[in-house]
């Protein structure tokens, strides 16, 4: 069987309307088979002319995933300091997702594998480029079952995760990223209607016109 | 029947696996509940904190798309000038899909739907959180047999693209995407095997390790 014969499991209507950010983990290992057809999946995005402009790093060893876990829980409280929120009794009331990143930001090295989602090259243009790899790793994931999130970094540890897995100076990390099976329950997403988000022939909603 | 039961007409490893970058359309039109489906299942992709910094404007009016396609020529040449190529003489021999491209430059128009991904706000973080949703709209496009590419425009058009639009200054365009039914012959996606863009805890390659 290929990668496409297994994610053929599950319809395409299923993975995108069952697909919500997983931020709590078991620490239960992902087989590498099934790890290998997530990232087969991953490559298939589309990506700006081809140029495949991304390097995917794996971070599965455990020494590495607990280092990296305490650069994303500097990174997570240095993010929240650009605004203004200097600990857990600045969050405001209403944002549970903060809430539940907060805890993921606390034990994210509990999750079995880590995905550094990089560009091979700095700036705007080459991080738009490789991100719909990131979808696709998480809808194929989706199909056994592993879950994750997309989550990014802060340059306040750049330096350090550059370091930490020799990610050339001209590189750049694009998402960390999370993955691993479910722990606990989890409702569906809730989005905004497409009135609001969306507009015919200019800004400003009202989809469908 | 829903969206996600429509989509799942398609299962997800032959959504993913028969995705490639469409740039040449009919002009036959995308009807309204397919499009409809599209931007359903565009909604569902994760972002940043689910704070849905997006914002879709749905070009369909002809004389609307004339303009944004003039702006798109202009804004693919200049993103070409930036990197010395001044004319198709200059363009590599092996770069069939900058050929491709810029064929899209000439005809764009030709596409029924051109949608602006926008984010609300200007920067890297809202722009990496709206992009997941931009290969949603793709995979759930390709359900319906409708194609589309990833593409991106160039400063020097922007304050034009906002004004036609009624962008706010803020905000940001992140993806100008084509949506249509193909036309002609197009093969499968190249992409360089995983052991050359993955490494395991570590930058370099060498997958699985």
């Amino acid at each position: 069987m290929t990668t496409a014969e297994r994610l053929n499991t599950i319809p395409l209507g299923e993975a995108m309307f069952t697909q919500r950010a997983i931020r709590r983990f078991k620490p239960d290992p992902i087989p590498d088979d099934v790890l290998d057809d997530i990232m087969q999946a991953t490559i298939r995005a589309p990506n700006g002319g081809n140029n495949q402009q991304w390097h995917f790093i794996l971070v599965k060893d455990a020494g590495m995933r607990g280092k990296l876990a305490e650069l994303y829980h500097e990174a997570w409280w240095a993010k929240r300091a650009d605004a203004g929120i200097m600990g857990p009794e600045d969050i405001p009331p209403g944002k549970s997702s903060m809430r539940s990143a907060m805890r993921l930001a606390n034990e994210i090295g509990v999750a079995p594998v880590m995905v550094l989602v990089c560009a091979t090259a700095k700036g705007a243009q080459a991080m738009g480029s490789v991100i719909p790899s990131a979808q696709n790793m998480l809808l194929a994931a989706r199909a056994f079952g592993v879950g994750g999130t997309i989550a990014t970094l802060h340059p306040v540890v750049e330096e350090r995760v550059h370091q930490l897995f020799g990610i050339p100076e001209e590189a750049q990390v694009v998402y960390c990223m999370p993955l691993g099976y479910p722990r606990g329950e989890f409702g569906p997403v809730q989005r905004l209607p497409l009135a609001e988000v969306c507009g015919v022939d200019g800004w400003g909603g009202g989809y469908p016109g």
